[in-house]
């Protein structure tokens, strides 16, 4: 077991476990537990859901489930159990889970306690840490939210076991960004790629634990993403936007693997970029995605998304590029330069 | 004008003149306005309304617009308009739009600033005051919201030329309960409760000023309600479950002085309150109310609200009582002995 205290006031414990582990979270008492259909059919056998009564809310696996006004029922359901701003809500599952649980206790009765319990690789290396919540707004992804700390980070890292290869490597597109902005991280994905497709390795659990404390660093400095903290966006930019515009056929890792591929492009026609440093990254995501390229499509589309993007300014475009390992830039476009920028790369 | 600062980040000015200080708030660029019909009939011909364009949004007046829904309208328009983490949210109109704008301002892309323009004096002295946000959940009030401090406040005082009186009494009902909570303003609203139905008083003004100075002093030193801050429920235990048990039908101050009626017997029931005082209480309160008594009926539903009350624990009702001028003291009950004391007041 490996513990990450933070000086945000939690700490995160990387361990394996479930039975015990997860068992000894929801047994505590004035619970009110959050999951999803995957997570629960997966699981049934070996935590003990009954036990929690009308204090466990499924909702249907998807992004389709984090929106407003399932936040709006789950918050309903709190009520009508009885739950006061003693409970504390448990986050179990992925990254739609935690970002939508952390919402409701976020916004239930002004505010209780919650707890992330990650079951995908996506969300033990970044969205169970760092205290984003946040639902969607039809498709506008991550619009409302709050910026609100978790009480405690579980992750047991025996739950990639059930992981599909999909999912896996949709952890991997977190993994591979967090490597251009982590120099030692860079070294250890670029040599032992392979490895992270292997959900029992030490290698594993080292590169998990590496990336929550390399995004923990980041936030302990900049909690609300005013300044440093922009640079965890790298690949969103266009990543998000390919998202939206594509319907969310790929899972988010893959849309941010594409997404760290045309901004690299964009890194290369400013001249930013190191070549040497550029052909290695261009290697690295090309193996994580094992074909699953994009064509810059839609255009439209994602420039919208990306001109909705939340770190804007004065309507203006922010891009993180890739400069050398362990170093970025943030690129500003006006919402006309993007788009030109944009048609370059089609 | 009188400026009060606060050490929460924010100051909070006393004045007269809305078509110089509103104009000025409302030209700042990048603003997004909530107010309500209300609001926005009565002051069309001095406010440039028009100015705004599709960055004013009106509900309809009245509680009802206080839904999660409607924050989500709300928060959708913004993003169509091109809103973004730098706009300020303004909200001008009563505690039903200062809750939802300033929920709307917490909640879009986890977090924009917003001024409070209070144009009730209900709103003036409390709810404009402290960073309260909230949202109804059904008819359950104030369930989902956030802390989120303003980031100005801004009064004037010329609002109350337009207001009902019934609004008005509204807003005694809290100037009241302040005057429970504080020796002095006891003293002064006793020997001058006419006069603050005189809207362009001095005594007015002053009186705003000493009950807003009052509540950011409370604010201050328990910002999140954790302890002190619970003091400012007075009359809202027993006035909450009445609201909510009659429909809505009279305004929230009425609410709460009937509210403070009963928990005054409480506090008699327990032999906590000095007996002059008790007294000294009642005739304010009942001269306030001009008869507008309620029976305290339909026990269940009120129980059932004040069972459901945020600052609850374990199931447990908190109630605070007056003891003697300018203390007061929390009691706790069980649900069950809560109704046995509910049933000795009908």
């Amino acid at each position: 077991m490996e513990r990450i205290t933070s000086n945000l006031g939690y700490s995160i414990d990387v361990d394996y476990e479930i039975d015990r582990r997860v068992a000894e979270e929801l047994s505590g008492g004035n619970r009110f537990v959050v999951t999803d259909s995957r997570v629960y059919a997966l699981y049934r056998g070996r935590i003990d859901f009954d036990a929690l009564g009308d204090r466990l809310y499924v909702v249907r696996a998807g992004e389709a489930s984090k929106q407003l006004k399932v936040a709006g029922k789950i918050c309903e359901r709190m009520l009508a159990v009885g739950c006061d701003r003693a409970t504390e809500v448990v986050a179990l599952g992925g990254g739609v889970i935690g970002d939508l649980a952390g919402f409701v206790a976020a916004i239930f009765m002004r505010g209780v306690s919650y707890v992330q319990i990650p079951t995908t690789l996506l969300a033990m290396v970044d969205s169970s840490v760092g205290g984003k919540t946040a639902v969607d707004l039809g498709d506008a992804k991550n619009i409302i939210g709050v910026f609100k700390q978790p009480s405690r980070v579980l992750v047991c890292v025996d739950f990639l076991a059930t992981l599909p290869q999909r999912e896996l490597r949709s952890g991997l597109g977190e993994v591979i960004k967090t490597a251009l902005l982590d120099e030692e991280l860079f070294g250890r994905v670029q040599s032992h790629l392979t490895e992270l497709f292997v959900t029992e390795s030490e290698f594993i659990f080292d590169t998990i634990v590496r990336c929550i404390r390399f995004k923990i660093g980041v936030v302990e400095r900049d909690e609300c993403e005013t300044g440093l903290r922009k640079i965890l966006n790298l690949g969103h930019t266009i990543g998000h936007g390919l998202e939206a515009a594509d319907g969310h056929r790929l899972s988010h890792g893959e849309y941010v693997l594409n997404g760290i591929r045309y901004e690299l492009q964009l890194a290369r026609f400013r001249g930013c970029v190191d070549e040497e440093y550029a052909r290695r990254i261009a290697l690295l995501v090309d193996t994580a995605l094992e074909s699953k390229f994009l064509p810059l499509k839609r255009l439209d589309r994602v420039l919208r998304y990306a001109a909705s993007d939340k770190k804007n300014r004065n309507g203006n475009i922010c891009c993180i590029l890739p400069v050398r390992e362990g170093e970025t830039q943030e690129a500003v476009y006006t919402k006309n330069e993007f788009r030109q920028a944009l048609e370059r790369l089609v």
